[in-house]
């Protein structure tokens, strides 16, 4: 099945965090391709990257970095397919830094950014499939059924308490 | 023309900055809805108004809240149509505790989080009418002419310097 | 005994912090319930539970959450009794984001915080019991005790200096 | 009528702030008593203040302070009755110098913190006020009222947009 | 005479900011250019720009940003050149997003960050010089009278106390 | 020996940061006591320790806190001998509430604040002994020597790299 | 009179700061000199100034920076005397930066802070005072004047609340 | 060969971090020195070195300082050499104090600053070999080398996804 999704990443050491993405993904049924893409180290391959999504028929981005992240804000340059950007946790300030990077972006070019680490990844996937959701029922009714399950979930975790 | 996007912000002191997100999305012919919905002060009508918003026919929420920004999560928590948060500049931390306050959500119902402010605001409706763009080529193209645009004024604006 | 306060967390991942808000009401002899009431995934559960919160007979609800803490702040907003906000340690930025998430609370809705992590959720046992205590002798009284006991303890340490 | 809060702050210069707390008592009908109580320059009066405020009949202390802001924790250790701090803005970091010192008290001695600024006052007036509704149904009462105007008000005010 | 120097910057709204280090320039007698190139907006011709620099002849680039401050990371991706960024103060932030964007760079791709605002423009324009001074003599002297300048005024100063 | 300086703190978990300023003392031969001295659990002791500091020979107070650290603010407000504030560093905020919290003091109550955590207390005797050397020609030769010795470590420390 | 203190700063820029410290000296009795010294521009002249500072008959010194404040730090490296520094507010970070340049010195080297602008400089003044109040009755007898009028003035102040 | 650059720094603790500066210099075929400058132990030996760097030869000045960074910027007082400032990461506060200690220069006195830790230590050793790539372009064509290799290695990366 053709991707719908790409999760593009700036290094194989954000693979722990952007797992997440993936995960939930998978768990909602959408196709999606990954790959390590660089704004710094490959930004070339990045820009061609970015320019082709559209018609390589991709419908969203999901990119996570750390640190100076540009990542997400340079991709989202290049196409106007909504890009989701997750700061990943960076070693010294703990991905604030990442996450001002990633969120700040000027007027004329969005970043959909989500949580910093994990839980962010997480709901990237999810984000994504909640735009396909706007008019894809099967992956509407997949989101309803989640989201009932977490409820679920909650209301018999209580006797687990203490 | 029935409305695809929703526009609530917590008080009418929001609608200066939320009137960013309506110029983009009139600028980029997409249809739109504007109210005052309050976490707080509203709470019943916020989740009924969230609950609703995909029957309908809202393919995507615009959500702008400052300080303690609970707007954007519960809206989110009550329907899986995909929910875009606009962190407002509040007057004691510089729109830092509405940022952090609406980005932060735990795993499981994600919020599309722009930047602080006005930049926040317009790429909302950005960002909205790219979500629509999937699926919407006049929409798209709308969004590839005003990138253009913006470009082309880069790149006259040179001349200004000094 | 019908529980006087109630002591809601958004997970059970929770509870390792808000066992503190248990142990102060055990100590000081307060009745209450725990449970698990997320403002993302059980949003209808929490509205009701809080909208029904004083009939019930509750007088003060204790809330704990990490991140975007929203769920103290939703329950004051469906209840007009005193609702004290713990702001669990999250793991990226330390509790910062829960601490403003739950304190910045707009005018019209109050939230009593109390501080970070463990010691918050302890003192926000103390501080439910500290309201009864405005009624209530025999909390009163419980209080100064402990109160005398911290005191003498303290006094008694210095020797262990060194 | 017998004062049942205390509203006091460091210092004059809080008033304009504090006077939001003074404002919420009024409109609920509570009675209280302000004045000018500063923990660096009138330690000793703060002590016996704190000590003697219970049997003076007062059931809740509402204290506001700015930078260092020691007013309300100092008092809270001298007493315990229910306390709330204000975080008063300060001029060079915000008032985010007063929300740590207030509401990051150590675990035995509560302070329940507000927002910063005006907010957080207003919301002390209120937070006071539904401390004494736990056993005042007339307070109760008021409380209620005051809500359903906030949200009829908030109703109405979609129509103040653009 | 060919420029050495080139002074970037993401908009004209930069250009009251970055002033300071064409001004640095001029006073020290080295050749630059000056012109906006945005990032985001566009970033074709930022990579052009950065990837001919070299044998365009220029020895350094200084550029400046605010907010998600892509700017100097991206060039300094394209190009093996010193860059040197300028934090430009943001509305919301202060710049200490800018900060965090600009000088958090990954291994492998530095940036010369300079401080936040009219200061580190300055300094760009100082530090640039030196780079230069490392093989032009007559840069160096100029620097050195520069710096005695500076300590003379300073000497004179303490007369205008009080 | 009669101590000149004293050397308190909020609990015995904070003696693993302010040994650091009795071993200073230690080294530099100035004599002290050290105690537990707690703002919020004995405020009655602190109170008179800091009244009668003077008449008891001491001639400065170190000491240190943590969190909402209002122990030094609140004995400089009971003695006008100097006070050292030594910010011990905090479970959940690294200390910069500690810091904030003892170093905002207001105008008219000073209290002499040092680096967090055990630098801080290190430097705090150092400090202690520095004001002492005003007036005590042995103490400042000891400090002279200490200096020397840094020094002297330091330039031989260079062969140890790599 | 011989000054016992000497009060210096950056830049004339930071008089308006500073000046605060010369006022508490005033009103204390304490002699003082006050000049201009700049860690960056006049960094000989600072050296000499703080090796000769003790045999000069200097007892503390006051040093004023602001952004990367090193001219306490730096002047506290070429004496023993007592520095006590104060955060002169920056324009950027509102003398955050400030504050941190000057308070986070490394065990050996203390730099005695002080409150974040005027509060800071007023507050030096009385530091310098109380530590020279340790052999000098007559500075410890204006100190407790001082106290007792700061007292009164607040005692009376209530009256003028609303 | 001649050092051209000095890799200096405040403590041997630091040398963790800097090693990636020299491992940089290394790869890249530049010649250098390493020692341990204090700018607070050692501060006439700091002045020395920096004031005779230019006429022993050395091009650019790499120091990397923790806390109170003073380092980086006293030595750039006393040259008009390039100076890269590395931040390294602190105890307390991960790092936030040693940048902005080190990159909220004044106006007049530049450091060009790199990221936190061992990331700015690696870039710093690379950004003195882009200014000596400015003349010397066997510099420039390893630095060209490097970057081609760091694409091609993130290049193959993506295999390692999953």
């Amino acid at each position: 099945m053709k991707p719908l999704v790409a999760v593009v990443m700036g290094s194989t050491s954000d693979w722990e965090t952007m797992k997440g993405a993936c995960d939930s993904l998978d768990e909602l049924g959408v196709s999606y391709e990954k790959k390590v893409v660089s704004a710094h180290r490959t930004p070339d391959f990045m820009f061609s990257f970015a320019e082709n999504a559209r018609e390589n028929g991709l419908k969203v981005i999901i990119a996570g970095a750390g640190g100076a992240a540009h990542l997400p804000g340079m991709i989202a340059a290049k196409t106007t397919l909504p890009v989701i950007g997750v700061p990943v946790q960076s070693r010294t300030l703990n991905g604030l830094d990442s996450l001002l990077s990633i969120v700040q972006m000027p007027g004329g070019v969005p970043v959909a950014t989500t949580a910093i680490g994990k839980a962010g990844a997480i709901n990237a996937g999810i984000l994504a499939a909640q735009m396909l959701s706007m008019y894809d029922l099967k992956v509407a009714d997949k989101l309803a059924q989640k989201r009932k399950q977490m409820e679920e979930s909650v209301m018999e975790s209580s006797d687990q308490l203490g």
